[in-house]
């Protein structure tokens, strides 16, 4: 039966048996483990927003000829690129965090037209193949995790010169009914919370690299796989039992290390095998989507605006005109984030395959903006939370009959407020600036969908330099017979 | 007979008999004047990109049920609100200067809506002669200057409270067939190249500010205005006969304050008369497509980074790192301000009146990523031209055959490249940054549509911050039970 | 016996019998404690320094007539002044975190100059009796912590108008032999490891807040005393057993809140007993000491940079272009916060009672911008550092047989560095950007010694609008004549 | 007789015979041209004050035995050096615009210690011959232009590999009683102003330049000598005959291409011939003191800051919190600049010479922040301007009759406030930010001592890295053992 509710969700993650390792034991059960339990709360909520707002977080899919959930969906016209940004604020207003299925969404719209153009040039059945596997993840509703990012190695080579040839995923055995692949994928968003992977190469190959251009689909409950779990800093607190000091309780992001063991996939989930040609075109078009899809990070934005102006207001603060300034310094950066983001959507265009792509430009621009402007958004959030933000004593102390009391006391700001409510403010920003979810909110703003320098380097591709020196030169009045060629 | 080419709207504007003050002197014809000259091309510019790209440049009016020049369109679909903006980054990329015309177009599909409005709240009769003065417009193919600003005296006082009464457009006497008003509206962009006047409020008014209430058209000669030139910086460069020196002598930017000495307009121009109530929201929805139209000033943008990437080939360091870095630098935040203002665009809503008008918000932070970035840029092309941008000898110089000679010995760089080259693209950007056009990419990039502080205003109005505090308390565990209310 | 060493001053600290409660537990001892033991290495470094480089971190005093350690040396030329800066640098490198002794010195140096201006304007003994402390101190060679903050309550009310009138500390008892003063002071850095604190009022005082302007010496052992510790970011990681997750594992900062429950101070430790007046030329005299010790922070600067540019060598990355212009950006903005800070003390000018005192503009200049430019060094190694910093497992994960050999496979990059070198940089970086020292490299830079706005108050007192004005004014040739009074 | 008076110098520069060509004409005598006359006024400025402050701008010479003017003095003092950055914020303030004598001061400072070094070297007689050479201008208080920028070429050739040999000065001849040299410099400072001409090579050169390592001293008037004036912006107006519209009448700076026509050159005032290797040096320590020579520009933001916050009085806008923040903003990155460049003179240190050497790392940060914080402090006070600052009429407007009155009638803000003050105070604000002295506080401050990226590679090389990476290491627990070399 599908998935429909946020409890079938995580009713359907349990007893899967993933080889999962976290403080270096093997968890029994993610679903109750308690760092990794936020995780799944957040790819919950995307359920459950689906439920409460289906105009939203779901779509009519021609495929399936079903309505099938927002995530799940290819793409059919320009307004359901910018309805992904849409939904994926408003997740992000939800969590917190990241709620780990942008990757996936983004996977399949990219992977949908590659196809069709591999399928063009090669001969090959990959598209048809794709449709069928997207079509079984509508029906019955299942997280996908996309897998780009490799291992790497050495940066300074390419796949196939490195001294082990496992640092990019690659195909060690080719078999009449599929391949079998080995290697591993780093950072791996949600990847546990997920349902199936979908494997893609991770950067521009060349011809010497073909065992490394291999996108497929694989269950993420293959017994061949290994998942090891990153410690995004202050996780531990989940394992203490207190709530307040976790700022941010319920939700959280994720990130493993996948470890393929000399998996099998069978023909029917490769969908790329070999074409080492299009494996620029995907990374491309899949960064182009994903880059754009860092406006979530608005979301979080809007949460961590609203949490500044709650302890503006919890301080007694609220009235001074800086105060009021730098909230509407973040709103307008906030802003500017969400506005080249949703304009890369907008100015979306068909592709071959039938499927909309945003423009490549603003994506990159508006993921440029993520690397900057949320550090400019915590620093103020920072500014505004005051020094008890990093000097607040711990849970414990709070709920002690010797301590507790004294606490309650020295700590009472505006006289209205309760010194616990002001302290869940002020964890909620310490969690999202130097906590568990400022991994989201920071650092995978830089890094995540591509560092900065990647960005730069597309901007500086896509600039048309030639054509804006034209116009300078005409304006100028440059009379180019004058200068030798 | 309609305007059809360039050349018709440079013969319409001719022996008018405005009374236009420069210098000093009354100017016998404005299309003569060497200063004036380039403000009247940048208009002109966009007669001749709606021959050469109909497309971009006009559209099918529903109105008059003839294709009209966009400018004079009122908008009947989000795409006519994004296409203004492709349209204006166009005509800046082929002016490199302010061509005044985006003032009238936001005017008209403000005052399209408002009078609606009015007309709904107070039974008056606005919006049917508005459409026929719309009507008229587009049959001529004039250019509609929008007159908004006014002089404002203390800005501490109210219109009504002022000490001269006259510091705001105002009505000094009614008659039965029309109103006649007297004040002036100051930095009246391109009022002297256009051909009706659309006379606006300025500010949110008080009933006791009634007089002050008034919106009509008049047409540019009428006998009862004088028209005061502004000196725009380095404009006498325009006087001297020579060229390079300009750096861009054929586009130029224009303001004036225009004096209304009892002038008497009858009631079929007149669009508001007394209804106080309506000022703001006509103010509001002006600034809001306004503060979008500044999306022009990307092509401005388009036009000083091709001519920094120009100069540092020219100057032989173009394959510089950081040469390269700060070329898509300026590509980024050129892009991130059209983001926002194309979004702002795309995201527009239909009025009641049928119109379609943008987004606020993101019209408010395209706007005011405007009052910083253009001046990032300038920096950066100073930074790529060098210093010879400033210590340039005269064209003079250049003609001379004692300098000339030295000049064009010693200031070669590129050896390929000409010294002529060399400094047209360098003045060019001294134009730009320090010239005569830097005025309209910087300092009206700074304070038109509004300066900074009015678009923070709007800002904070439009963010949302409860919905924002709501967010955070939520995922906080905020309990509001315990504070007191 | 005084201290001379490390292991003297760790010795000093134990059977103290303080009451510090931390995670809700009395600490028995703290200096056994795994998490409050990095604080009290990070002092011990000053004791160290001061035995290696006694030039650097000792002095001549002309008080004691002997060699003092810095720390509690009173300033007697301009040298002594900048010789600070050049040790807290000194001690940033080494610990990379806060080694808390600066606001010790800064106190004995503000109060040295205040209690001198008392006694001239009020015939009081404080001077002397200052003298007298200070000499004890640096006989025995003490540490000495400096308590400002207090808890603050309403931030509407002045003290003596909080509904709870403990919210500041003050005197509830005075007696001919001494004083007894109850309250608490929050954020204190460095308490526990110090041996006596000097009181100080936190605010401009009004006559009625007489009870308020109290400035005494306590002893830390003191048994009227209460130490409630605060739980920085990731401090748990200490409690685990592992050493490279830690990222610093050897040094860290400390705050506790000093809950002052009735404890008597004898006369000869009482500084300030009523002068209200007074309060606020000691917060600015102090501030202005304190807002250029700072530049500390440019020592934790150079580490961050000195790791940004291993772990760009350890990826492999560090000549690219980029690379090396980020920290070239890093150097610069840290040297620019170290040049405003040693200005500061280079333009030191005597106080009337002969020690030396900073320049208050440049001291605010050069705090305001470590409330800017650390943040933004943090986000640039980020950047350098890559997504690694934020996914890598556990150290238990690396320690375990089944999952430690598949990390040390997959997370090589550069073939020649050990996959525990490349974590261990990247764990440094994480906890000073994300972990335990980023509470003092990032938020204490924000609101130690006074927020942002408190820096800009001071800033707009100091900068001589009117001499400004009145340079413009010539400049431009304003007739004063012309404008009406 | 020596100079004594602003009086004197002014009759010193009369009748010199010079050969000054500005827009395309000889000009007959510069003190008496319009457009020259602001910067002679600014030159006489460094008199004036010598008048008036002696303290200031004048020292104590050991080597002439006499006082004298401090741009004339070899510093014997760490203080000398530190007085230099307190004379020039204090002309900077009196100006408003460049005084033109640092080049001078500086490069008899770095000359002075590198003659001494090549003496050293080579055994020659510079040093003595230098002495000999600085007490002559000592006692006649001369005004020195020092004169370093090539013309340069095609900048990816060295100096003998320049297709024209002429691109760099150089020698020609050899003579046994000197020197004959020819070659250009551009973009010379005040050489027009000066008395004397210290010709210094421009950059690092190798063997096979040993022509161009060649550094004389040259009378102004020398009849060899050719000067080519730049066309700063919008100095025309100073031919209108106007005030106002100048914004700033009296004072201005002065840029011009000397070319050197075969001038010889005696021994006696030859002070380098040949030793290539020491260019670099003497490159260094110019840069160096002239990098942090560039605190000037403080004294020319404090003007900008006064201008800004007397027309916001003016505007009747002062009291507004987003106005008195934009100032203190202002104040803080004028500081920020005088910070790091008075730091720079504090921790200079003797040379083998015996004179004083400002620190190369602080000079080049003091530097790098004045390529950045000038343009955003004119950007600021655009913003504090308002538009009237760019659509002012011209003076002749003002002096109408006609228009006249129109103008004083409605643009009339502050009711206290004359018209003419208002443009006045508006003209200045334009004079710096977009007009003539826009030369020099904006692009001047971009490319004057080297333009960005020059300072980026100086802090490149003086940053330490390696010691930084040992820090980062030392904390973080790197085993470099466990690396392979």
């Amino acid at each position: 039966m599908p998935i429909r509710t946020a409890d079938d969700y995580l009713a359907s993650l349990r007893n899967r048996k993933l080889k999962v390792y976290l403080f270096g034991e093997l968890v029994t059960e993610p679903v109750d483990h308690p760092v990794i339990r936020p995780s799944i709360n957040a790819v919950a909520e995307t359920y459950r927003l689906a439920e409460e707002d289906p105009q939203l977080a779901g779509a009519q899919s021609s495929l399936s000829g079903e309505r099938v959930n927002r995530f799940l969906h290819v793409t059919e016209s320009v307004n359901d690129v910018v309805m992904q940004n849409r939904m994926q604020r408003r997740l992000g207003q939800r969590t917190g965090t990241c709620f780990q299925r942008c990757v996936g969404m983004d996977a399949i719209n990219s992977l949908y037209s590659v196809t069709f153009d591999i399928d063009q040039a090669h001969g090959t059945a990959y598209h048809g193949r794709f449709k069928e596997f997207v079509k079984h993840m509508q029906r019955e509703n299942f997280v996908i995790g996309g897998a780009m990012t490799d291992a790497k190695g050495d940066r300074s080579k390419a796949p196939h010169e490195q001294v082990d040839p496992d640092m990019f995923v690659r195909v060690v055995e080719r078999r009449d009914d599929g391949v079998v692949i080995r290697g591993a994928k780093a950072h791996q968003t949600g990847c546990i919370n997920s349902h199936w992977l979908l494997v893609m190469p991770t950067m521009r190959l060349v011809a010497e690299d073909k065992d490394y251009a291999i996108s497929v689909a694989v269950p993420v409950d293959h017994p061949g796989i290994t998942y090891i779990y990153g410690r995004a800093n202050s996780v531990s607190r989940a394992l203490e039992g207190g709530v307040i000091d976790q700022g941010n309780a319920q939700f959280g992001g994720q990130e493993a290390l996948i470890v393929f063991d000399d998996v099998f996939v069978p023909r029917s989930h490769i969908f790329m095998n070999g074409e080492t040609e299009f494996a620029a075109p995907l990374v491309e078009r899949f960064t182009a989507y994903h880059r754009r899809s860092y406006v979530c990070k608005t979301g979080l934005g809007d949460v961590i605006i609203g949490a500044a102006a709650t302890i503006a207001d919890y301080n007694g603060a609220s009235k001074a005109s800086h105060v009021r300034d730098k909230l509407v310094e973040m709103a307008h950066l906030n802003e500017t984030i969400y506005g080249a983001g949703i304009a890369a959507s907008h100015e979306s265009q068909p592709t071959s395959a039938g499927n909309y792509q945003c423009d490549d430009m603003l994506a990159n621009v508006c993921k440029h903006n993520v690397t900057r402007f949320p550090y400019e958004l915590a620093r103020l959030a920072q500014d505004l939370a005051g020094g008890l933000m990093v000097t607040l004593p711990s849970d414990k102390e709070f709920d002690s009959p010797v301590t507790g009391p004294i606490l309650r006391k020295y700590l009472k700001g505006n006289p209205k407020v309760s010194v616990d409510n002001r302290r869940r403010v002020l964890r909620l920003i310490e969690n999202m600036t130097l906590g568990r979810n400022a991994v989201g909110y920071l650092t995978e703003s830089m890094h995540g969908a591509g560092s900065p320098q990647a960005q730069r380097i597309q901007i500086q591709r896509l600039m048309k330099l030639d054509e804006k020196k034209a116009l300078a030169k005409k304006l100028a009045g440059v009379d180019e017979s004058e200068n030798e060629p």
